[in-house]
């Protein structure tokens, strides 16, 4: 009889956002006529980019010709994109990295949750808590997040992030391997500055540990004193891998690319004692189990770098971060305690009356019409707070406001 | 320190197309002139078909404006696309497939890679051998190939398939768990007849394995008795995973979009005793781990199923099977054995004067100055074979018999 890998009989049953749309379709039955808000799932909503869309169709007519068609692309990426987010991305910040140690994929989602497998299942893992479920899950299925415990899964180390430490975690107080790290932070919209990355930089090459550096909202950093790449930090192309994505960034969350880039310095020590270059691993992964990105997506992709594109992206992460800076400002004029917004596209927000994550879902939903997502979905530090999402339109984002305002 | 995933290192060195890619390119840098024809990685030549392009343009037009811009995807795709397989690649050979059945994705060898993370690690492996890289070293990446032997890997069984069986393989002689069948084969472009897969069915039931039957040439099938889907087959509902591919069928090897399905009654016991629906594990790994497939994309293979893309993809396939059969006639001219080509766009041919799947690789490309694919690279049992594909171009493809008919 073949055997079930068990370990994805420990997930929890339901997926957070599986939840909210369950109770979400539950009160639309209800009440057909009712207009609902929705700022709970992270979505955009402004279109693409007309660049994107001119490189997208240019790329597509390529493909129509048989001198101009291409099959099968380089393993890791085109060249031609691979050189623009170098050059954009990375040179403009005096980083430098090799196209070797660049790989593009399909969204970060794939590879934030693929990379595990190139690691041991025996290794210990540190998040920050609340925490974007993907880094666990994918932990709980291949076993290394061992069982789940009332204190959480028992080899994941929790950093709390809440009031009390004003979202700053802490280092872990025992060793720990590999640690998750998202700045601008998914589900809090808060940021580590310059000299708070550099004492988990140096943690993790005093540690031997890794960390993997989720930046997907990198665009949206406002603030000078804030790194928009892990590697501006000295060392840390000893010790991290850095997670980007398109999705935020240039509306490719129905598109699907980003990218993922490995050190060349990253390099691990076998039990026999070999020096092993984990981009290498990763490629090896990545030639066996994925086969690129799509051509016209790439072409898509390319087309953000363009000067149009980049004022066309830029036009975009703005509007958000406007609706971010009028639901802060709203927010608080309502005597909420109101926490990111300012250089991400998510704000967190202090349920009033203590209540639970839960509790203050169901009365936005049932009496104001709103979606958010409860924090406690995102951890155990969530408990008591919610977060809304700036991805909304402006009027939807103004019209939200208005009515908890005038609600509250 | 952090630990790294070893078995990574058990993998061999390189990889068979790297190794090609290697001494084609020694070769052309001191033959800089000489006009090599490549027949060795499966790719193909015909551009894209005008109706799928015509999908892909009216969809990025699509996500410019506002009011038709698509964010995140349903995760499994869109119902406009898995109506389109279900109606034209299912229910018009009689199979019932529901829509919770089946996952569009970013290609087969993603799903074929990664649908091991839901089987335990403590599960034998059976292929047949020839066989496509990717079954074997996927496995061997998350342990469960076991250990490198002389006579394969230890938790692998091999069912040969040569000359002597002529090339159909026998039913394994010992208890298997997974057993990874893929026809129309890659690399032997053999079948089987719906009786011999109505023999693996049997043994699968009869022994609770699974089958993961990829059917990605199943468009280039040409004879009456062959099945184009394992549902085909009676129970195999209960004991079959089937991939698809549009790679080859529509021209999508640098598009990427394939399908899995996983029927509703494949359930496995848990050691608890629960009965745990395949398909339900599966959702959960592609939630945590995927993002969907772009939408893009989505339409350009929704397009295939118009009444132009059905002509459109018929005549590429035409195409290549007449390659195929010029290319078989001529081979078996020059008094070569060959395999395969009838049912499938590859062609498997027996070393002339018993010479090893790489010498004779290498004096195709020395000395008439074309590409193939050594069989060895594909398993023990490929050695003294070498395989052409007839992605080639019509010229590539009769200029390329014409060079080995005045040379042999």
């Amino acid at each position: 009889m073949t055997k079930l890998n068990e370990n994805f009989l420990k997930l929890q049953a339901n997926y957070l956002f599986i939840d909210i749309a369950n109770k979400v379709k539950a009160f639309t039955s209800n009440h057909p006529n009712i207009d609902i808000i929705r700022m709970g799932i992270g979505d955009v909503t402004r279109p693409l980019p007309p660049a994107v869309v001119e490189g997208m169709k240019n790329a597509a007519d390529e493909m129509k010709e048989e001198k101009t068609f291409r099959g099968y692309g380089p393993e890791q990426g085109y060249p031609f994109l691979q050189e623009a987010i170098i050059k954009n991305d990375y040179l403009s910040r005096n980083i430098n990295i090799l196209p070797e140690e660049l790989f593009i994929n399909d969204g970060a989602k794939s590879d934030t949750g693929n990379i595990g497998d190139i690691f041991s299942i025996d290794n210990t893992i540190c998040v920050t808590d609340p925490i974007y479920p993907v880094y666990i899950d994918s932990n709980v299925m291949c076993g290394r997040a061992g069982n789940l415990t009332p204190n959480g899964w028992s080899n994941i180390v929790y950093v709390p992030c809440n009031s009390e430490n004003h979202f700053v975690p802490e280092l872990p107080h025992q060793h720990v391997d590999i640690i998750y790290l998202c700045y601008p932070n998914n589900p809090t919209g808060t940021v580590l500055t310059r000299s708070q990355l550099n004492e988990w930089v140096k943690y993790a090459l005093d540690n031997g540990s890794i960390i993997l550096y989720d930046s997907a909202y990198e665009a949206f950093i406002c603030e000078d004193d804030v790194p928009h790449s892990i590697y501006e930090i000295e060392g840390a192309r000893h010790c991290a891998i850095e997670f980007r994505s398109f999705s935020k960034t240039a509306g490719f969350t129905g598109v699907r690319c980003g990218y993922t880039v490995i050190p060349n310095e990253l390099v691990l020590q076998s039990s026999d004692n070999q020096s092993i270059r984990l981009n290498r691993l990763w490629a090896r992964r990545q030639g066996t189990k994925y086969n690129g990105t799509s051509y016209i997506t790439q072409r898509a992709a390319e087309a953000i770098y363009s000067p149009q594109g980049q004022q066309e992206i830029k036009a975009n992460i703005d509007y958000y971060m406007r609706n971010a800076e009028i639901m802060r400002n709203s927010l608080i004029k309502c005597g909420l305690e109101v926490i990111g917004g300012v250089n991400a596209p998510y704000i967190w927000v202090k349920t009033p009356d203590g209540m639970s994550s839960w509790e203050f879902f169901d009365r936005l939903l049932q009496e104001v019409h709103i979606v958010c997502t409860p924090g406690v979905g995102f951890g155990p530090s969530g408990e008591g707070y919610i977060r809304f999402t700036a991805f909304g339109t402006r009027e939807q984002s103004i019209e939200a406001m208005y009515r908890i305002s005038t609600w509250i």
